[in-house]
């Protein structure tokens, strides 16, 4: 059995059935059982599927562990058990490629060894997200020492997380925009930063790992050696990040989509509208279905062209592709779960099925990580630029 | 002033400021000062505006109430406060068309004066909820009682509610589907009653009147007497009830709509992309408003049209236009919904605004009262028996 | 029987017999036969109904004609057969509110008996249709003529029309881009006057009123007198003469609409998938049939609701509605079209049904009296002013 | 320069300039240019790509082919002008894999040499194209002699054929309908065959390969020997037939989606709604470009991945994936077209660019090969078969 296979039985048999614990009672119910389990992936060698194995990793290029996205995407549960969920991976992916040895000592180590958590402090209540460059948090030097000022949200995972990366404004005079910020590592235990609270996101505060902050660093002071990489690299870092970043995103749906077709088709079959009529016997589900089977089949070759490319030539070259992937394929993932949802009738807006979870978990999938619109002014930019048009000058 | 701005006044002056305490704290938290609400809206007359003077209402009929279940609806807490929110404005209809007058002045008397709280009992959870004629729930006769052994779901309200209308089959037997059931009192005190659990739906348990109940009847016993109507008219009577029932909904979405309009034009006016560059400059942006203006004012002229219908020949002559605007504008709830949520960005998904409520909350209104597609074969079905054609015939 | 009902039956008894000649030999063919039933149009009283008596029409309020449009827009032939066909029907309004008492006696009088007809010169190749104030063609005064010069196209039906009428620079240089045309009368037996070729549009050059000419002023001199209305009112005309004509085409596409709706369910019910199972049987094309139902229902409502506006209180404050109902109705009418097409397969494509004929002529629908765009930005820059943002600014 | 380099150079410099002289006067006036380039084709080396070199081709397997197929379908002249245009292409493809020596010499040779055309005989006007094994016409046994009686239409290109492969029924009796019927070549000399007329579709009738026929066989006689393989072997051949030929058309309409994506950038790029305002500028055409780059690759690489599999496991055990690629591509190239269109406003809907023409021809790429409903209903039927479920009980 090859290791997908490995994967996709291990998440059927082993995560699957704690997916009501987590729907009914919350992340913190379902905690302590994961750590069971992710123990075992260690012990079947599929434990952070993307680092190497110097690292204790699989060390898949992103072609292959966008494959592995999409098996573990399949349950809400996977990508943590796995250790290989957002917030945690992008930082392990940064530390690893940018992070000094003694940085990848204190930090990369304990994350990839799951022991710790960790977060990413970019966004801000008073600034647009989709627009990367601005924002108001500061770090000031005083001597060898950060002293970071700011407030941010949608700090995900920021409630028991070890340590932030925080993106600041290092060089507010820098006439290049894309050259003020730098990433820097704060441990949340430093005096000064507070989590204000757990956003209530779709109407679930949530905790722990599954939960998004409101953050403040108020006077926190940090030595400067844990800047990640160059003063000023900051937005470079976060673009750096956010290629292969939105492929595990998009393979993460895709892994959604099929469950929710699964688990459209399953109850199509099983529920009856009426004694020995059930709904799969409905034409306009059946081509629901089929519409979802091609958008997904679509979806996912997109992707892993995109994934391709970027092993290829790097996820700069590839920046148009992800920006098409990251629409494409979150609108696909509206749209199949709607259908899922529509197929269950009341039962699909319940948390006894997933399908609720993710339509509210996953709207903002639409938003996060650059907005539609965002993507779709990259894709359109590009293409126009070929004919000569810059979409930037004023019209 | 006439009665409709002093409705709408009330709404965003007495109601927009209590949201955020439902959105954070949930219907519990903001019940009591609900109740000081209440008794100034009897003070100004416009209580219980559906019901006629003497039980202390406004006597509306249904095209104008529908203008006022508008401006309520722009709130989650517009009907409830002025006592016509469902499910007890279908009760209080049901009981004062077809109450003795025993039943009136026992269970319709206290609920017009908002003294107590009542659910409507019907889906079950092994059931279609589309197919209204096929159930288990039996109200076996045993002398002068019923009783009634029975599993249902989506009971809204059901968690502190004083009684319940229960459907449950009296004549199993019946040739004729459509007469097997009929409509019963039951009190929520009586012996064999359980609330099981409030359902979690889309992430929320919810309480009290914002609540939705699967209940058991485990050989409740009533009195016969508590029969609305004749017996097998348990189907008609739902039949009956859900026509005004449906522009009750409909016109709350159109008030939905329109709040969530006005918070996606302000937004769109106030947040700012860039320094200087409000969203509201974006052309997509201006283009979701234009479409949305024209799918709201689309809907409201075909809900009135439906509403003038119900009053000028009945609900039953006008039973295709209300599947008609069931579906249609469902799904223009939806599609606004979905654009206010997209320009607000991270906020739309947080509950710091309305939109993620109503998000959740109403994605079941393409499913509710009629899924979008029982609704289309009502309408499909009209229009080929003019051609001569019988949809349900197999094909 | 009353006069719509007379049409109707007019239409369907008298018109839709020819339209099969229309279909497969052009209008050239079929004009002489409609040339007869334009008599009896006449003897029945029903001719040029948006004129009064004196000009011998039945004087009906828009709101009054628009249901006599859609009766109308049932067949291809309608319009022109009653003698309200665009753009004869423009230019008798024009001609009616703002013509002197000799261009009424010597344009108005001819055209409101059928005797001539006319087109309208507005839209130039080297500019944008969208932007009405941008032209290259120009009335240059010498004495008591005018000197006309310019490359117009989309002049619909110039071919074998008596007159144009032309708008045309006359003031260049006046700082109000809306103030510099004015509208003016042009015999098209003008010397310099050249009817280029009647454009090809969707595989037919087409001919007569049933054709889009690309034509040439090439100093064309009219007396002075042939100004319709002030110099430099030409754009206020042109707008005042859109608000009614969009009215016009709503409601002739809702007759499209309509005819494409009972072609639909005809041939659903008449044609076999198999033996014993006609198309109607299935559920999808049911649910094409119910949306399309409430698509024309509530386009309908929406076109009345926007002619009453005008009635009242003039098509200048009705703007907004008016646009409003231009994208939506025309994108109505795209839809059901398509829906129409597809239910009818092969048969759909071919010219021996209305569908295809539609399918090219009315794609323009979303294109003519302003695109899509243009209407939503108008929707969408008086909402958002409403708000105190101005969509012009430019960001 | 690769092939596809050298073909995409070819079509767009010997075959772009010959466009307009085919939108504006018809195939005939373009046909004997064309004569001309195909002898340039074939010295070149490009000549019937899709047949081996034995007959003159290049060999080139179906994914090869596949991208040939998108670079000639950008212009309406491609596949014509390399030899490789349906029909005839499908009737090369069934005489290669199934023709009698004989049959290939006498048919095959001269088509794949280009000196005659030919089509295929098998919709009729009395039963529904979506029912392939549902027909009337007859081939009945006399002697060595098949004597054919049928009415049949959508014979494209019947107009100057040599031959018909006609499908007609050999066995009326056979319990499996779908062994009832035989593909037979019948030279259209033969006495009893009639081109009743070419169909004019989307107003245009149309001629030569440019044609789609409505033609009678009275009492036609053909040797027994002009059957194509076995007797009742007509569906098997048929749909073997279809599957590369839905590569084929996907491929093609990709070239169109592409030509057109081509047309917009550049005419957006070009044209101004005012002095320096291009309409490259307005943000929601940018996001048709952006969505419409999106949907076309996605749906290239859902059909190269599909041919794909074709080449590997065989079109039989790939008919699923044909299945849905047909529809999902077809739709893309429907909303590709109508975006362009949109962008080129007025122009849009006239012969002076190829969108038109693609509007018109291409609305049957929804219909012809099997509509979307039937190709939805053949994935559904495959999805919910994995789930124990036949589709086609009655329910």
């Amino acid at each position: 059995m090859n290791y997908l296979d490995t994967i996709n039985t291990f998440v059927r048999e082993q995560l699957y059935p704690l997916e009501p614990l987590l729907l009914q009672e919350g992340f913190d119910a379902v905690e302590p059982r994961l750590e069971a389990l992710r123990q075992e992936v260690k012990a079947l060698g599929l434990w952070t599927p993307h680092l190497p194995p110097d690292f204790g990793g699989m060390g898949l290029p992103l072609r292959d562990f966008a494959q592995v996205s999409e098996a573990l995407g399949r349950s809400p549960l996977g990508h943590y058990t796995f250790n290989c969920a957002a917030p945690d991976i992008g930082n392990m992916e940064l530390l690893h490629a940018h992070g000094t040895a003694e940085q990848q000592a204190r930090w990369l180590r304990p994350l990839a060894a799951g022991e710790i958590r960790s977060c990413f402090a970019m966004t801000e209540p008073e600034h647009a997200g989709s627009n990367p460059v601005w924002m108001s948090t500061t770090a000031r030097r005083e001597g060898d020492e950060y002293v970071i000022d700011g407030h941010k949200w949608f700090t995900t995972a920021a409630d028991g997380a070890a340590f932030a990366v925080v993106m600041a404004v290092t060089d507010a005079e820098n006439p290049k925009a894309h050259r003020r910020a730098s990433q820097i590592i704060v441990p949340l235990a430093t005096p000064g930063f507070t989590l204000v609270r757990n956003i209530s996101l779709m109407g679930e505060r949530g905790s722990g790992w599954l939960s998004h902050g409101e953050v403040r660093f108020d006077g926190c002071r940090v030595p400067v050696s844990n800047r990640i990489g160059a003063e000023g690299a900051g937005f470079a870092l976060a673009q750096e990040r956010l290629g292969p970043g939105r492929i595990h995103h998009c393979m993460r749906w895709i892994g959604i989509c099929e469950r929710a077709f699964d688990l459209m088709c399953r109850y199509a079959v099983d529920r009856e509208l009426g004694p020995g009529r059930p709904i799969a016997g409905q034409q306009v589900v059946q081509h629901w279905i089929a519409d979802s089977r091609a958008d997904i089949d679509a979806a996912r070759l997109l992707v892993l062209d995109a994934a391709a490319k970027i092993d290829t030539v790097g996820a700069a070259a590839a920046r148009v592709e992800i920006s098409t992937i990251k629409f494409f394929v979150a609108n696909v993932l509206q749209r199949v779960l709607d259908r899922a949802i529509q197929v269950h009738g009341g039962l699909g807006v319940t948390d006894d099925t997933l399908l609720a979870f993710w339509w509210r978990h996953e709207r903002a999938a639409r938003i996060y990580d650059g907005a539609d619109e965002v993507h779709k002014d990259v894709v359109a930019r590009h293409v126009l630029r070929g004919y000569g048009f810059d979409t930037r000058r004023t019209v």
